[in-house]
């Protein structure tokens, strides 16, 4: 496994493969690996010839007031779980690498990035296309690996890439949780042993919906009544609860056919978020 | 030469090319071929194995009072053109082809397209580089030939590429002018027997221009109070007049080095724009 912080350097490398007809999975992340990145990786490793992992904690996707210098990092870590992966290339730019001051050219995919997360971090994803579009550029993949944790990001990003026509495979990874049920996230450090307990309550609330809808409710208000109860309890500051069609982000009247549900809570200040995606009869 | 409307046919023909190693030169063009776009097919077919020359009049670069239902077209003829400069493939795909409504992903690079022609063409250049990102994801090229005429275009989309990081090396060509000095442009067709007299007058200021520089005139400020006078005796409206720094269009307090010598002008509706770069002792 190399471990490469020059974009020409990856380039080089890389375009060896690609002489030899290799294909080339791409895993971007921020790094701070738990086994949410692990399974993407190892998707990534069964479905490709070279498997390309970027670690890079991208500022232009914080808002002024979020965790970007606090954000969790140890690429001492990452490295040997991927060397365990068997990933070929960490790819791990300096900021100065990525954005050469000043740094004026953005990807936005509007109306679906005013939403859900969206709301309450403007801009966050424009920081999160642009970010990808350079990554994307620079490794060229022929699939790349995101989580469903993140699942309007994967909508987002699949849109620029079909829009921009950009030829590469935008492919969606399961949720890996803790054994209590809570969707791993790099950001779960952050919570001290009374809040970790409460945090279960954001999955208990999708059980909940998930129990309801498979005993024949329909209608998403009562689904969303239901859930907002169990929250409630737990969390100082509920951002959203949101039934949605997991394609675009439609709403929803009746519950039919490929529904997404979605969460997002604060506890103090840290916002958590999780969700799932059901098939209704 | 093949004439082609579809995506997945382009990209499966220029992979053929690629396997063989073959270099890939592209010219993206609304059409309507003059010489100026044909010295740019010239410059890719001296350069590159394979030539794509796509034509497409492009919606969203066009405002709501601009010309885009006018905009000359003549595919036949353009197929004809470029069978002579011996092209090998011509893009040409509809509208529903390259945006299908409806369309949200778009790249934008801010500031430099704030001024000059920006200015008066609100959102022109946000439709200019997501369409050029388009075309370079379509084709990916090896070198794209651009216009020194839009040399706005050519900075804002070489910004765009460097700071996306888009395999591809964009290259500037000469503008192409008329025996009488006018710039080739496809809109010149709309000018009357009268007009295209007067329209003399925008490349007779920038001669202006590089007279006084060449006898020792260093105050951009005197050069523009110069070509001013020129300019407005012969149109009814001058959009701007501007002497900056070529690479990002930074204001210029003395004349030295490389400066660029800008104008846009109106006859009636019709917008002229021309431009000089010197190289100042």
């Amino acid at each position: 496994m190399k471990v490469i912080k020059s974009i020409s350097k990856l380039r080089k490398e890389l375009q060896k493969g690609r002489d030899k007809k290799e294909t080339i999975g791409f895993v971007p992340t921020m790094g701070y690996f738990h086994k949410g990145h692990l399974s993407l990786i190892r998707c990534a490793r069964r479905e490709n010839d070279i498997v390309v992992v970027s670690i890079f904690v991208n500022p232009i996707q914080f808002g002024p007031h979020e965790d970007y210098k606090r954000y969790p990092r140890n690429l001492r870590r990452d490295a040997l779980l991927a060397r365990e992966e068997k990933v070929d290339y960490i790819f791990c730019p300096n900021v100065n690498t990525m954005y050469q001051s000043p740094h004026h050219t953005f990807v936005n995919v509007e109306k679906i990035t005013d939403i859900l997360c969206g709301l309450c971090r403007p801009g966050h994803f424009k920081g999160v296309t642009t970010v990808v579009s350079k990554l994307l550029h620079i490794v060229q993949p022929d699939n790349a690996y995101f989580g469903q944790k993140d699942y309007q990001q994967f909508v987002v990003i699949k849109k620029m890439v079909e829009e921009l026509n950009i030829p590469v495979k935008i492919k969606l990874c399961s949720i890996v949780r803790e054994h209590d049920g809570l969707a791993m996230s790099s950001r779960n450090v952050y919570l001290k042993p009374k809040e970790r307990i409460r945090a279960l309550a954001l999955y208990a609330s999708l059980c909940r919906a998930r129990h309801l809808i498979k005993h024949g409710e329909r209608n998403p208000q009562k689904v969303i009544t239901e859930m907002k109860k169990i929250l409630e309890k737990n969390f100082n500051k509920i951002d959203y609860i949101a039934i949605l069609n997991p394609d675009g982000f439609d709403s929803i009247k009746r519950l039919r056919g490929k529904i997404f549900i979605g969460v997002a809570v604060y506890i103090g200040k840290i916002r958590l978020i999780d969700n799932i995606i059901l098939k209704v009869k």
